[in-house]
């Protein structure tokens, strides 16, 4: 059985477990225009929480924040249980790369909370839009030379597709789209992490105009533990983003993941710097 | 003139300026019930970073993780440009305090990016909801012997006001109001930090039932620059929160602050933890 290619981008080896420093490397598999696939890197930054010997119990909140452009080739990963309570504990991340001298250089930074959760209430106010099933709805067709990481994921765009006439005609930004990776793959933490950044930047969809960008900073919550996740297995999510405020260089994005039965598993932000 | 409450709670001296080490104290004027008010936490950890002298530019996104509960008393705030580009510039934050053999504790972690930001288009996907103007809504009445901080804010809610009635009878989480600072303070980024906390839980909303809960982390996204904020002054904001996934111990808010002209200024989300 061969390895499926997101359990490729996230395989870490550790040059010292117990401080928390692990070694990676981009995945070809994953590439974007002029770096890897952000939501692998945010990903990846949360397995080193994932694989830690201290680790407590599952992630409830992750912040990434992109400092700088990652190169094809080895990284460095940093992760340290900052403070550990009873029931939750604080995690800072840092990951760097050698510069052309051979010195680490930060490349991105994150902290993450993880927490032991029990049986409470719950309720959702975010309900799941009415929206046709995933086998009803076409499969987005990625055509020859587009960027590899598209590959990774099968998405079933139902509305806010990416624009195919740039002309400047767009009037909002929400797209509504079924996925999950490609090939399909159970469910789990660092694969829903990497989801919520599927999404194509909501500034090409609001003015249908491809400017430069470049996501800055994400946040995401993880509603769900492990054995809510192994219950959505390798079915379909749907995803809702929409744009909130663009001004200046920098928007926001708001994303949403919920699973075909409903449940709203992961809500996440972003912040993403755009020109012109 | 004397010092409004909030600089002297956002009042740092350096320790090492270059090495970004200041030190502060917490302050009675914003205490809430078992320490102090998570926005000014908040609203500090900020204030480091731009009282750094290396400082590029005006804040674009700040996370801030309530690490451990902050006894009353003086704190430690290290603050670190580990990135700086050419237009963006990337920080981590601790907050430590001494325990009771005297070694310091981190309390608090972050993260926030800084941004020389430049004319571009703009556009809002989330226009500010109709309401009465701030004059025709009554002011909450915060009644003796309640939390400090409370008094450190004029609120006057239009919709989801805290309930008097703790009946189990909650059906939305949504709270629309309009805020400032008490006394009126000129807006600027620490404060605007603080502001977006000012939401109680949404959780004591939904189900009319005040169960205990913590702040675990919280992520504000600035749309604004300093010049921007100055011709907000002192005015109204308008203010709007709303729970999203309530399970197992943890839900998310999401708030968004508008000044009274129409601008939407930040949008913030947090992720809290409530018992029961």
């Amino acid at each position: 059985m061969s390895t499926h290619p997101l359990d490729q981008a996230l395989a870490l080896a550790h040059s010292d477990l117990r401080a928390g420093l692990f070694t990676g490397a981009t995945s070809a598999d994953y590439w974007n225009m002029v770096g890897p696939f952000g939501g692998t890197t945010a990903a990846v930054m949360l397995q080193a929480v994932l694989k830690h010997p201290d680790l407590l119990g599952a992630p409830v909140a992750l912040t990434v924040n992109y400092a700088a452009a990652l190169e094809a080739g080895p990284f460095e990963l940093l992760a340290v249980p900052v403070r550990t309570n009873r029931s939750t504990q604080h995690w800072t991340i840092q990951m760097s790369q050698a510069d052309a001298e051979g010195r680490p250089q930060v490349v991105s930074t994150g902290t993450a909370v993880t927490a032991l959760r029990r049986d409470t209430w719950g309720a959702s106010d975010l309900s799941m839009p009415e929206v046709p099933p995933p086998i009803e709805v076409e499969r987005l067709s990625i055509g020859p030379g587009k960027v590899a990481w598209l590959d990774r994921y099968e998405m079933r765009p139902i509305s806010g597709t990416i624009p195919t006439r740039w002309d400047g005609s767009g009037d909002h930004s929400e797209t509504r789209m079924w996925l999950r990776d490609a090939p399909a793959r159970p469910l789990d933490f660092a694969a829903l992490a990497a989801l919520c950044d599927c999404f194509y930047p909501r500034v090409w969809l609001r003015r249908a105009k491809p400017v430069p960008i470049g996501t800055v900073s994400i946040t995401t919550y993880f509603h769900v533990d492990a054995a809510q996740l192994a219950e959505v297995g390798d079915g379909y999510l749907l995803g809702r983003a929409t744009g909130q405020q663009f001004r200046n260089g920098y928007f926001d994005q708001a994303a949403q993941l919920w699973s075909e039965a409903g449940a709203l598993l992961a809500t996440s932000n972003q912040i993403v710097y755009f020109k012109e």
